[in-house]
């Protein structure tokens, strides 16, 4: 896209991706191929990947067009995708997914990709890379298909913590505009608070105390509030940021997934029903591979870390090449528009306005009581 | 179905309806088109239908059909789509919203249907109808298309309440159950606890709380409890029915409709692409039509008020006929079953055995010690 001069010379790259090669459901053959896709697209990029060097050399010795691309980090351990975060952070030390954050943290790398296990990757990440200054509870920010211009809606929190207080909602509207201009060219994004209703005296009072908080910064961070918005809204045109718990967003987003792999499935047994059926399935190849292209998972794969010193995606566990491709491509993009840096500044400035977290609970007060009188 | 024998003699109608005309969106010549197209369905069944008598007594004279299965009860009042609970409840008594849960409640009538306000037709009912004795907070529960057997998933509450704890967890799972004996025809039903993963360990505390009481009653209850399950089980085949608050529930559903709807938006563009897709589409349509009907939500339409002294079915503001008969089908149904009484023994043998909420409180903690140790 944004592609040097000169597509061959590996020293002409300026973004360096760290992978994790070992972590996912489909090993690391998956993860090289998915960055021989990333590579071949992106001739600004080189890699730093993770994992045993025993398997790994071998993998990359068979792709030409990752030579020089790659510098291989060996690392003999392994995350298990069902490994409890707790044990992770004590005995993660020898392992690839711990390998990748630490080369975000040392500077050799702009961004980092995993396949593994969530909870394990976001614990990591945080004792590594260190929460943001005024941020108390990292989020996962996920791109979701929607009737937006853009074709996507961004929706966080999806999972890294499942409490979340009208401070932290704020800090999720922040984060998320941030992650709407530079992910989505967005100037000014539109942020909606999830709720069950879009009136405002609905929902629980964190809600209530978020929705006071997110209008009053609104004009200083530069984005506009379009209140309470519903579930249903989600996929939809109201707001390109979507800001709720990691409980309900994570719920939200299972559900969804859910729901469309549903309608695929019987929409396939559907086509399977008659002759004629059949024969309007083998007519409509081409439109439903359009339709699948543009709803497909894979090719919107990654939920990113916010509210860290990096940017850390994480990539679906059973992505295949394609998947992983798509999320190496999104940490390349937050890379090269200087995310990190940017969604640091923009918390930064906007909560020196607030001074402090006591502030913010003292205007939460303040609004409470405003509610009440 | 269980028609009796005699279709034509209205004296053989063994079940009365009652029907709110005037609360949805639509009107009620849409609620009589319903009424008429489950009047046919069900000869053994009448109506008493409340609204303007002025308006409905010339819709119901087109309608042959109809003659001496339908009463009117006249109530000028009526409740709107944006009114608030608590001003309902105050200035209420005239309305056919009212008048449609007090035949529930005079005992006139078996079940209630009506197209308005949620929020308004809730309060209503549980100061009408009242709480059945044990149940804190009523819920509200929806049929999902899903993978099962049945084709469809209970999920309860979906927004009677924003909040449950575990003990209201376990009561939705008892109300669950009785209906998807009742409703589903499932004699064993299996009961999931709607959360972020499925190992024990995770989630919020009042849910690692409702984990242990909702297995400690599984076999005198007789349901099946399949643990945790997360969003993307809501239509799956691992639950028939899924418990959750009614904050996570409401966004649930409606992401599931949302994605659901935006899907069906992409596959009629998809469709309109090209000459060959447009043929596809030509030929597809059977096909489309089928699927349509598989998930459509009209033919689903109602949610089940649980846990009160009656049976009301809230069907959907902006219903057309088809979905109102959809309501009223389901009304019947719970009718027909004796449900109302049937979950209010379950809900009254099992509690019985707790003997009070100060027992399952007690439970809670024991089981939160034993977490702990």
């Amino acid at each position: 896209m944004t592609a040097g001069p000169d597509h061959k010379q590996a020293s002409a790259e300026r973004f360096i991706i760290s992978v994790d090669a070992m972590s996912g459901d489909k090993g690391p053959a998956t993860v090289v191929a998915g960055i021989a896709i990333s590579a071949a697209k992106n001739p600004d990029v080189g890699f730093i990947l993770h994992g045993d060097s025993a398997v790994l050399t071998p993998l990359l010795a068979k792709r030409a067009q990752l030579t020089n691309r790659v510098t291989i980090q060996d690392a003999q351990g392994v995350v298990t995708m069902d490994a409890k975060p707790s044990q992770v952070v004590r005995n993660a030390k020898d392992t690839s997914m711990w390998s990748t954050i630490e080369s975000v943290k040392e500077g050799n790398a702009s961004a980092a990709v995993s396949c593994g296990n969530t909870g394990a990757l976001m614990a990591l990440s945080m004792i590594r890379l260190r929460k943001l200054e005024g941020v108390n509870r990292p989020a996962i920010a996920v791109l979701w298909p929607s009737r937006a211009e853009t074709g996507f809606n961004i929706m966080l929190d999806v999972g890294a913590d499942v409490r979340a207080d009208a401070s932290d909602l704020l800090k999720y509207a922040l984060m998320g505009t941030s992650y709407a201009r530079n992910g989505l060219g967005l100037h000014r994004p539109r942020v909606g608070l999830l709720n069950v209703g879009t009136e405002e005296n609905k929902g629980r009072t964190e809600l209530k105390d978020a929705f006071g908080l997110i209008g009053d910064f609104a004009e200083q961070a530069n984005y506009e509030f379009v209140g309470f918005v519903e579930g249903s809204d989600i996929p939809g045109d109201v707001a390109d940021v979507i800001v709720t718990d990691g409980f309900t967003g994570n719920v939200a987003i299972k559900t969804g997934e859910g729901t469309a792999s549903l309608i695929g499935d019987l929409l396939k047994q559907a086509f399977k029903y008659s002759i004629m059926s059949r024969l309007a399935s083998l007519l409509a190849l081409g439109t439903m591979k359009r339709l699948k292209t543009r709803i497909d998972p894979r090719h919107v794969n990654g939920g990113v870390f916010l509210g860290l010193n990096g940017t850390v995606v994480k990539s679906h566990g059973g992505a295949d090449a394609t998947g992983v491709s798509a999320a190496v491509q999104l940490a390349i993009q937050l890379a090269k528009s200087g995310f990190t840096e940017k969604l640091a500044a923009r918390v930064a400035t906007t909560l020196a306005l607030a001074q402090s977290d006591d502030e913010l609970s003292e205007k939460t007060a303040q609004l409470q009581d405003e509610r009440q009188t």
